[in-house]
């Protein structure tokens, strides 16, 4: 892990720290050097453009802080057993002491944010947790309907995923005191990388590798979520027998194996790609209009691995 | 409710509010004017003894709204069916959406300090909601443990629950810029208020009136939480009946209605209601030296009347 990155987990270690055995195990297990820091990486890559200062790495923490505090508390609320190819915290913990650890580690994260950044930062990550907690609130609602559209899937990502990239963005540069010009675009930047980087783990879901993806596949449909694969599977449904058993409230989990055959086999995968493309794309071409040099060339690169994974 | 507190209602409105109709729903019940506003109240209070500025409102609002969201999470997490004699968020919403629209809650509680208070304010929110989880899970960790002590438990409801009344008082006092003395004897004031209010709090699951607690007697117990009456009861206990019943790793339901009881029965009540009656009066010692006033006489009655709620 390059140095930069090394030293966002530093900070990370020394503040989501506890006295508590059980939170300190818990909290252990998450920042092991298991995640990627993406939303960091991006943060310290967009400061480039600007003055790289002390306060990014801990913005750059307080957001991948953020980041895992969200999982927590999803994988409680999906009842997923893995992250990371590693038990999740509800598995180990119980879901009790998992939301209280979400909790903590959300209080965390606006220690350092209060502690160290400008008020700016504070408000704005306020204000996206509000958001990601709607949008999971609506795609919670929305299991097991077929008829939502892909509009509304496209909304949903954007709260609960893009934003948090976006942010990460803008904020490096930000802080950095880059141009307003520069701060906006890396904002566009962002939230296309994000968009692109949601689909394609939704659609990692059907046809990852599940070593690579450290969760069984085929989870996200065994809940009922219905993401964008399927959507353009239903789209391209024309016998009808996957809307047939969409046509139900819920399904058994034989009809979810059966709706991930189908998803695969009916070019459903294939066509969510398509989307993936098309916001890579637009990442790429923003990415290609900053100032020249060895930061462009890097968030290129950093952008193609991240979403041109399966090339 | 008087002007004041109406004011702070009208802020938690205007700030825990959402497009989302399940949020909204959720939201609308809580603050529906059936709280009691005791955190809030006492900020404003302690706020009299310097200047009562704007910004008093704002901070009250966000202590409530941090207060809310803990419960939502409790509740979730002992699957307590009612909160103040109306159905929990997460019998109405699921446990999903209930863990979720206590992130979001939180969240705006966070946007409201970092928007309106000192840098100081939303370090202490934060610092306290670390807490707050560390000791729930502590109290998680000790369900169905009757050797710990009551010193423990002290510990515990201090995090979980004094320290925000105390945070409510000094912020008060503070962000009023009162001298240090009043600021830390208002600290001290709310942290005595908090810890008697707890162990009231707690002996009203033994011994309260049904309608006027809001929810059925005997959940503590039922859930394995061992508070203070137990204690003292098991200290009591010469026959060993119940240090018998606590020698199981955990009870059955009927275990768990002999135990109440026995506490009731036992002394437990009246010998935890000592300890509530020590906290109060070292908080109207404390009371009893600031300035003299009509502001010194109002929470003096305030916390007669909260504490001495049987009298």
């Amino acid at each position: 892990m390059p140095e930069a990155l090394e030293k966002v987990f530093g900070i990370i270690r020394g503040s989501a720290v506890s006295q508590n055995p059980i939170i300190a195990e818990g909290l252990k297990g998450l920042f092991n050097g298991n995640g990627k820091l993406l939303r960091p990486g991006l943060l310290l890559l967009a400061a480039q453009f600007g003055k790289l200062r002390e306060k990014h790495y801990q913005i750059a923490a307080a957001l991948e802080m953020l980041h895992m505090a969200t999982l927590i508390h999803d994988d409680v609320i999906d009842d997923s057993p893995l992250r990371r190819g590693l038990p999740a915290i509800h598995t180990r913990f119980g879901r009790q002491d998992a939301v209280l650890i979400g909790d903590f580690l959300l209080s965390r994260c606006f220690l350092l944010t209060a502690e160290y950044t400008s008020p700016q930062n504070a408000l704005n990550l306020a204000r996206l947790i509000s958001i990601i907690c709607t949008m999971e609130i609506e795609q919670n609602n929305d299991r097991f309907k077929s008829n939502i559209s892909r509009r509304s899937y496209l909304r949903k990502i954007m709260g609960k995923s893009a934003l948090l990239f976006s942010l990460a963005c803008y904020a490096g540069a930000y802080e950095a005191k880059a141009s307003r010009e520069i701060c906006e675009r890396l904002r566009r930047i962002g939230y296309n990388i994000g968009i692109a980087f949601q689909i394609i783990d939704d659609i990692l879901d059907y046809s990852g590798n599940q070593d690579s993806v450290g969760k069984p596949l085929g989870n996200d449909i065994t809940a009922g979520l219905i993401t964008l694969p399927v959507l353009c599977a239903l789209h391209l449904d024309n016998s009808g027998t996957l809307r047939d058993i969409f046509s139900r409230p819920a399904f058994t989990p034989e009809e979810a194996k059966l709706v991930f055959t189908l998803v695969r086999s009916s070019g459903g995968v294939e066509a969510a790609g398509k989307y993936a493309e098309t916001y890579t794309n637009r990442a790429l071409r923003e990415i290609s209009s900053l100032p020249p040099g060895k930061n462009r060339d890097m968030l290129n690169m950093l952008t193609k691995r991240l979403l041109i994974r399966e090339a």
